[in-house]
C-alpha cells in the first residue's frame, strides 16, 4: 500500500498542480468538440458556426498589484492579460465577464477607476463587457473571462511546433520585469526610460492583430510570454514534443532598458515574464514575409519581430551565446508557487 | 462644482455598485448583438447559430466557505451556483473555466478534493471543464465561468414579467439558510433533518432541466433565488417595471425545516438566500400545466412547484398573510456588502 504524505501546493508547483487537476475533471465527453483544453493559452471548441475561444485570468491584490497600484492600470491589465491569451490562439476577443471580489470598506472611487481601466482596454479592442459578479472578500481579486472567435483558417496552439522551424518573438522582452523592479525599488531613471518601463509593466499591449495575422500567414504554434521566455518556450516544446535552441544575444531588449540595467537585462528578458508578447514558430522560407507583414501593422515600429532560434528534435530548451557557447540562466521563469516565483 | 465625498462600497451596497459600474463599461457596441447584459442572471448574446449564455461567480474563503468546509462540497457548489444562473436563463450549460487562487501552503489533497467536487457536478450536468488558471493568493477563491446555449424558443430574463401573471417557485425555500445556521451553531437535529439541511446548503441542485422546460412552456421571466426570495422577487419587479404581491403562508417550506425552526422558518424562507430554486412568472391559464410538467421531471417529487403570488402594476414587493393582512419581514435579503449581508 502506498503511503501518500501531505504535500503543499508550493512543492508540486503551478504546472505540476495544473497537470494533476486536469486529470480529475471531465474534459471532452465527445459531444463537446474540444479543440484545445486545459494547458493551452485559451480553451477552444468547435461551435456550430466557427471556433469559440475562452480564457480566464485573475489579478490578486498583494500578488499582482498592491493597494498602492493605480487602479485604472490594474483594470487595463486585467483585460490585457486575457486578451493576450486570445491573441496567442490567433483569435478575436468579443465578450468579457468581470468577477470582482473586494472588501466592504473598499473605496467606491477606486472601484470606479478600476472599471474605467477595464472599459478603456475593452473599448480599444472592441470587446463588450456583458456581465459579471461582485462579491465580498478580504482582499481585492479581479478575475476576467474573455470569450472570442477563432479564425476559419485555424487556431494557434502550443502543440503545433515542428523541428526545423524558426522561433520568433514580437516586441521587446524584459521591459515589464524591469518596470516592476524600478517601481518596487523606487529607482530613478531617465524620464523616457521610466515612461517606457512603467508602460510595459502597467499597460501591456495584447498582440491581437499580430496573432490573427499569424494564422493567416499559416503559422500554427504560438504562446504569449507571460511566465518568461525560457519557461514559455518550454511550454511549447513540451506540448509539441520538441526542443528549442535559442541564441540569447538575439533576444530583443529595448536599448533604453539595456542602458538602465546593463548587468541584468538579459536575465530579465529570459526569465522576467509578464511581457505579453507572442512567441511563435514558422518555416524558414516564410519567416521574412511574416516579419514584414507583422511590422507593417499599425504600431509595427514599436513591435519588431525578431528570430531568436529554432525548434529542434532534442527535448528541452538550450540557450546559446552567438559564438555557440552554451548559456545557463539563473532562473527558469515564473512559477506562481515555487520558491522565487 | 459638485463635491464628491469618498464612499465605501458598503455604503452603496452590492446592487448600487453594480448599477454604477454597468454604466462605465462598453456593453453592446452594435455588432455584439447582446440580448442580456449586466444585471441579469447570465449574459446572453446572439451567436451565428443560436444564443450563447455566459456567467461567472466566485466562492471566497472566509465569506462563502471556511478552511473547515468540506472541499469536495465547495467544488460542487462552485459549479452549481453558476449552472443555476444558466438554468435561470432557460439554457443548457456546456463548458466551464476554473480560475483558482490559493496560498502556496495550501494542501494539494484539499485542492484535489475541490476539483473532485467540480468534476462531479460538471459530469452530472454534462459540462466539459476546458480551461482555467491557477494563481497564488493570500486565501482561496474559486471563480468559475460557465458558458452554455440558449434555446431557440427564447431565453428567460428578469425583465419579462407582466402584471397579472402568477408567481411560482420550484422546490423548498430557506433550507440552505437553515443548514448554514445549523452548521455554524453546531445545532443537533434529527438525522433526517440534518441530512436535508446540510445537503441544501452544501450541495445545491441547479434546476437546469426545469429552466429549459419553462422556456418550452412559454415562460419568459425567471431568476434563481440566490439573494433570498423577497430580494430576488424585487430584482424581477425592478427589471420588469412591475410589482409583486406574495402570500407568505404559501411559501414552500420543507416540513422538517419547519419542525426544526418553528419560529424562524418563514423569515429564513423569505430572506435566507442560497436556495438556487427558480422563481418564475406565468399566466394563470398555463400555470397548472407548467406545474404538472415540471413535477413530472425525474426527481420531481423532491421539487414541487408552488404558486406564491402574482405580478402587479404597483412597484415593490408586498407580502401578505393568507387573511390579506400585510406582513413585514425583518430583512430584505442578502446584500454582500451592506450591514447584515
Amino acid at each position: 500500500m502506498a503511503i501518500i504524505l501531505p504535500m503543499k501546493v508550493s512543492e508540486v508547483g503551478e504546472f505540476g498542480l495544473i497537470k494533476l487537476l486536469a486529470e480529475l475533471v471531465p474534459g471532452d465527453s465527445g459531444d463537446h468538440r474540444v479543440l484545445a483544453g486545459i494547458g493551452d493559452d485559451a480553451a477552444a471548441w468547435a461551435g456550430d458556426d466557427g471556433v469559440v475561444l475562452a480564457t480566464t485570468d485573475a489579478l490578486v491584490e498583494g500578488v499582482h498589484f498592491t493597494v498602492g497600484s493605480p487602479w485604472r492600470e490594474v483594470g487595463w491589465k486585467a483585460v490585457a492579460v486575457n486578451l493576450s491569451d486570445i491573441a496567442a490562439m490567433g483569435g478575436a476577443p468579443r465578450y468579457c465577464l468581470v468577477a470582482l471580489a473586494l472588501p466592504a470598506d473598499a473605496e467606491v472611487d477606486h472601484v470606479v477607476e478600476l472599471y474605467r481601466g477595464i472599459a478603456e482596454a475593452a473599448g480599444r479592442f472592441n470587446v463588450a463587457v456583458v456581465g459579471g459578479n461582485v462579491t465580498r472578500a478580504p482582499g481585492v481579486t479581479v478575475t476576467l473571462t474573455v470569450i472570442g472567435r477563432g479564425q476559419d483558417e485555424g487556431i494557434l496552439t502550443r502543440s503545433g511546433a515542428l523541428a526545423g522551424e524558426q522561433v520568433a518573438v514580437t516586441g521587446w522582452l524584459g521591459s515589464a520585469a524591469a518596470g516592476l523592479r524600478m517601481l518596487s525599488a523606487g529607482l530613478k531613471l531617465t524620464a523616457e526610460t521610466e515612461a517606457l518601463l512603467k508602460r510595459a509593466y502597467l499597460l501591456p499591449q495584447p498582440r491581437v492583430a499580430q496573432g490573427r495575422l499569424l494564422v493567416q500567414c499559416g503559422v500554427r504554434a504560438a504562446i504569449d510570454v507571460s511566465d518568461g521566455l525560457v519557461a514559455d518556450m518550454g511550454h511549447i516544446c513540451q506540448a509539441s514534443g520538441t526542443g528549442a535552441s535559442l541564441e540569447v544575444d538575439r533576444v530583443p531588449i529595448h536599448p533604453l532598458m539595456k542602458a538602465a540595467f546593463p548587468g541584468e537585462c538579459l536575465h530579465l528578458a529570459l526569465t522576467g515574464g509578464e511581457d505579453y508578447e507572442l512567441l511563435f514558430t514558422a518555416g524558414k522560407d516564410n519567416m521574412d514575409g511574416i516579419k514584414a507583414m507583422l511590422e507593417a501593422l499599425p504600431g509595427g515600429d514599436d513591435c519588431p519581430v525578431t528570430v531568436i532560434g529554432e525548434i529542434t528534435g532534442e527535448p528541452g530548451v538550450s540557450l546559446f551565446r552567438a559564438a555557440g557557447r552554451p548559456y545557463r540562466p539563473e532562473g527558469q521563469g515564473w512559477d506562481h508557487f515555487k520558491k522565487g516565483g
